[in-house]
């Protein structure tokens, strides 16, 4: 059995299973091939064109999963938002603070979605027989780009929102339906496991986690029926209560020690945690933390990855040594 | 006694001391009133001028002790650097990526330093014969601005010159004499402690920490005779590491527990940590929040504050309720 599928089922495999968030983007030549000019949303509309890129990464750096390629925001034009992919990110033309009201904006209904997720789903699956996870952009994450209308530095103004707006519950309510049908969507087109990226999560306080957004999340995760990694960064503080929810593995970021993280998550699985600008910037160094990290995390209900996205600068071969490195590890 | 020299000092008081980050900024008038149209380089030349402004928020609300205003590149003038302040925060012309070879940089001496923050901190002492806390920027956060020029998204170009440029060493040199020096010119002034500001320490991942950075954050504080306050954000899990060099305070930001944060603090001192933006947008939760972080943390060792800085839309009056909230708070 592949090594992924074989961890996140069962906790344990021969080889520590590896793939990276990110590993069908702007480093590698292959993905700026096909990707040419067109856009993300482009793309979308193309299943067999986002069922290679997503397999290209399998192919060429021999990662133990794929995941689909697709970006946070693209279940958000069902609802009637309008997004324009810029380089700094996606941008929300008609996201709270221009459209407050919420004019022409309506639950999410598979047929208002026009992107070729499941159809690529469907033929990655039919193509390639290999381990392919699907995502979705976690509550808050993705509700800080309805918000803000782009990135939202510090969270300042889905925060204001949070904080001061009872308008806000309506937010949470579209786009935690809309989270909850997509991921629903990818399942029955045959996922076999979730990430749920939740970047901007540790921007709120232990307390703010609790009493505004953990119910919230509970409701979506009730709702999926495979395996579950949850995705968050700077959320060291609150590691332990993100294992308490009901996901299988949790994925840290590069700032919180393996050690500690294990010692926090309750016997739920980890995922992670090299810095992605460690593996980009210097291999040497990339294979020592890599060792460090395994050691730290133990090689049971473990899948190794970045603390985060591959960045553009990365060397593709930097990523296969440390793929190759991974499998080949011996404590 | 002072309560906040009280406490630094000794660790009691009767009554909890709260200061915030950055209480002399945008969101009080008087400070816009007094900045008028002038640069902060503008201001750093008029010694009165800054005393005053740094005075001001402990008469408007009434806080426990005033920080000296300036800017953490405020120093680094001195050392040959072009600086200019722009709305997004500071830019350094000839740094690192314009100036790799660093043409024309020089060590820090007090008599290349023009900023009037040694008489201001004089006026200051004996005209209102108040707690100061003098400060600078933290290693790695001083040094970002001179790598990216000015700030740096994800501190990425500093990990790369860190993790891949030999340069990178003559840049800690140079900008860890300053830090020393700097804040040997503060203390000989008459400050009453020394706080220091690494807002970017939290990107470097733990190991990072100790292999790269940590030797050279202690050759600083071997250097500081008076108490001082570590501030970072984002370092949720290397607080007990921070906690074990020789500072006397912690300075947490928002996005730990309390009661976490004092289980790992080694008996050292804590400072924090209410959400900048709560205390800006929800006075009402604001109030809670604290209640909460003041029963976590405990009377003992501990300094009210922001877990970073005052945000400009921040109502004064809110601020004013939470110090008194905080004076008068009974278990």
């Amino acid at each position: 059995m592949n090594s992924f599928i074989s961890m996140i089922r069962n906790g344990y495999s021969d080889t520590i299973p590896v793939w990276f968030m990110r590993q069908a983007g702007r480093y590698l030549k292959e993905y700026n091939e096909k990707k040419g000019r067109m856009t993300i949303k482009e793309i979308c509309m193309d299943p067999e064109l986002i069922a290679g890129i997503s397999y290209d990464p399998v192919r060429i750096l021999n990662v133990d999963a794929a995941i689909i390629f697709s970006d946070i925001t693209i279940p958000l034009e069902a609802l009637g938002y309008k997004i324009e992919f810029l380089p700094g990110g996606p941008r929300i033309i008609n996201g709270y603070i221009k459209n407050h009201d919420m004019k022409d904006i309506i639950y999410f209904e598979e047929s208002n979605f026009k992107y070729k997720i499941y159809d690529a789903i469907k033929i990655f699956k039919e193509k390639y027989h290999f381990p392919l996870i699907g995502f979705s952009g976690g509550l808050i994450t993705v509700l800080s780009y309805i918000i803000a209308g782009g990135p939202d530095s510090n969270l300042n103004l889905t925060k204001r929102s949070m904080l001061s707006d009872d308008k806000f519950n309506d937010y949470i309510n579209i786009i935690k339906d809309m989270i909850i049908k997509y991921i629903r969507l990818q399942v029955r087109a045959g996922v076999d496991a979730i990430q749920i990226f939740d970047s901007w999560l540790g921007y709120l306080s232990p307390q703010t986690y609790e009493n505004y957004i953990k119910g919230h999340i509970e409701e979506i995760l009730s709702e999926i029926n495979v395996p579950v990694i949850y995705f968050s960064t700077g959320t060291s503080s609150i590691i332990e209560k993100l294992s308490r929810l009901n996901v299988d593995y949790i994925s840290v970021d590069w700032r919180l020690d393996m050690k500690l993280a294990r010692s926090m998550v309750n016997k739920k699985g980890l995922q992670g945690n090299l810095d992605p600008l460690i593996a980009a910037y210097n291999l040497r160094y990339a294979l020592k933390e890599t060792s460090d990290i395994i050691n730290a995390a133990g090689r049971s209900s473990y899948i190794f990855n970045l603390g985060h996205g591959v960045i553009p600068e990365t060397p593709v071969e930097n990523l296969k040594h440390i793929v190759n490195f991974v499998h080949n590890f011996n404590q």
